[in-house]
């Protein structure tokens, strides 16, 4: 176990050992595996699937976001799997003091998902704030979870030591609680993650079995909760233009909105090497080899391939082609979600529609929460 | 200070003062002219005062509950203040494993609230559970507060020592922000407390002024919370039959829904002392005292005219007086609860209606609060 807990009352269930193991090595495999045979009963029963993916607004987005995770959504979405994004925005808050142009970050950031090829006629736009009866969730869940459950979630336990000793917002403390509701409250069978969120999906896991344990169901067939399964990403990582880890605070991205111009002007400053003869060695050249990856991720090929074509070419020819490369792909996006930036109105629309049928749903959730719990008067 | 932070990193805002200070001397001094000042002033202007209360519905309620609170319900409403009555039923899973018959305890706590006198045609009876608007709160409210703040808030406090190390539930920690929530949603600014229950009141406060200053205003002129007062209680300590605290689960109680019979059983088994001359001597004969202050309550005069009334008839003269007393007292009370108990549909409306207000209010402060945060799309 990678998390012992200090006072173990009672034996662990198996979902608590779950959790517990979340992030060791034999887990992992077994999430990879898993998430393999679902990748391949998608294709077959996309029908028996809800996909939930959150996103918090705090900035514009960028490649590492699309080739993480927002390629895939049209792709699921266009098998035929009922695709609902969630636009975090009571997120933005679990770590920082200001919303900060939130308003702006979520207008942005429905543009970028409907850029990418989410159709709001199939898929559901919506955001946390919107879906009161989502949120009211927190409550029972937070029944049954314990304090040193909170204290020993990764993000968690990671932001505690990150403030040495200061204390935390209770947002923060309660952060897998939210995010238990937001899976949970959809029926979402299915949640892309990366491995360090695994942790945050076990706990949701576990609050659907406990709740269906302790308080019972609404329906005696089936519990109130479904539990969903992850699908652990496949996407290579990319750095920064930095060679750093890519994160919007340190300005080392493309953002998916730039011109082809800003991309350009973004990809001369990018960090390489002095060797002008490009080879893909990531492990020896990791700037070189995340242009190449990058410029493959848009089509130009495999990374080595590309090198060899670039052969001692240099730095300047390797940031012309990954350029072109990055430009040809994103043109179709960025066009569309140019036209889509300039109308408010209808990103508004979408988000309504979204809202609409998140709080619908949460609703009937919620009607089921009552009923297990008698509440319903 | 009563409660010096561990981990102080800022100088406490004068509403920190006040929450850390809430229990000592000179504020409990304060508070109590303060009430005396808004006492007054309800018979003045009661149109200023938005009235809430929370009950939990955790059993039936007792002639404790109704001196204790209850009683004063019809007497502010009957002034003309705007009267508020929250039937706390997530309450009940803070600090146990089950719900318990939740429903019919619900529906008793509603037959005993109309019975009292509240009239919901003037007066809005709720349940926590039935109002997300309100609940949603938590989440920009758990934001503002830190993990420090929640274990020096005095009933986790206490629940914390009670469970020796133990897990506590993440909805006992967070309680103060859930009572928060309560009281701030429908803009209440007037709580009926005891004295142990003002540092509850003192956070919530705080986290109205908290979230002005952090998140700002919805209008300009005026902050999205009211700030509200407490009403400290007046009422004499009753004990129960037993001369311990008197308490559901001791069974040390007479309920309001009793019958004469049942009532005078009770009181046939009340505790008293071998001393045939009855005297009001609360702190050298607590049982008798304690009866004496019960028929007193219920219009039989001073106790101290009481006690010479009977003067050396003992403790069977004391039973039967005061079995007499509180069933003339409550037999209107007990007939009109009698009759709303057996019409369960209608105490079912009543809450409805109630319900249906309580959301249409905390949709209205929602409403503010997402127009503050910038999270109005």
């Amino acid at each position: 176990m990678t998390h012992t807990p200090e006072h173990e009352t009672t034996t662990p269930t198996p979902a608590e050992e779950a959790l517990a193991n979340a992030t060791n090595d034999a887990s992992l495999a077994r999430s990879l595996a898993r998430s393999e045979e679902i990748r391949a009963d998608l294709d077959v029963n996309p029908g028996r699937y809800r996909m939930l993916t959150g996103v918090r607004p705090t900035g514009n987005m960028h490649l590492g976001h699309y080739f993480g995770t927002m390629h895939s959504w049209r792709r699921i979405q266009d098998l035929g799997v009922d695709t609902w994004i969630l636009v975090a925005d009571y997120q933005v808050i679990t770590d920082r003091d200001g919303v900060g142009p939130i308003r702006e970050r979520v207008l942005s950031l429905v543009a970028d998902t409907l850029a990418v090829g989410v159709d709001p006629e199939r898929s559901t736009v919506f955001a946390h704030s919107a879906v009161p009866a989502a949120n009211q969730l927190m409550l029972p869940f937070l029944s049954l979870v314990t304090e040193s459950e909170l204290h020993r979630n990764p993000t968690v336990k990671a932001e505690l030591e990150a403030t040495d000793g200061r204390a935390m917002s209770g947002l923060m403390l309660t952060y897998p609680v939210h995010q238990a509701a937001d899976i949970l409250f959809c029926q979402a069978n299915l949640v892309p993650v990366g491995k360090d969120q695994l942790p945050h999906l076990e706990q949701a896991r576990l609050i659907a079995q406990r709740f269906d344990k302790r308080y019972g169901r609404a329906d005696k067939h089936r519990p109130v909760f479904r539990r969903p399964e992850a699908l652990l990403s496949e996407a290579p990582l990319l750095l920064g233009l930095d060679g750093e880890k890519m994160s919007k605070s340190r300005h080392n991205t493309i953002e998916l909105r730039m011109s082809a111009d800003e991309t350009a002007k973004a990809l001369k400053k990018a960090k390489t090497d002095s060797d002008r003869v490009i080879t893909y060695d990531p492990a020896d050249r990791p700037e070189v080899s995340n242009l190449l990856m990058l410029a493959s991720l848009c089509g130009a090929g495999t990374p080595e391939d590309i090198a060899a074509r670039i052969s001692d070419g240099g730095a300047g020819a390797l940031k012309k082609l990954t350029t072109e490369a990055v430009n040809e792909f994103f043109a179709p996006i960025r066009a569309r979600r140019a036209e889509l930036a300039a109308n408010e109105d209808y990103l508004r629309e979408v988000l309504h529609g979204g809202n609409a049928r998140a709080c619908e749903v949460a609703e009937a959730t919620l009607e089921d929460v009552r009923a297990a719990m008698h509440m319903n008067y």
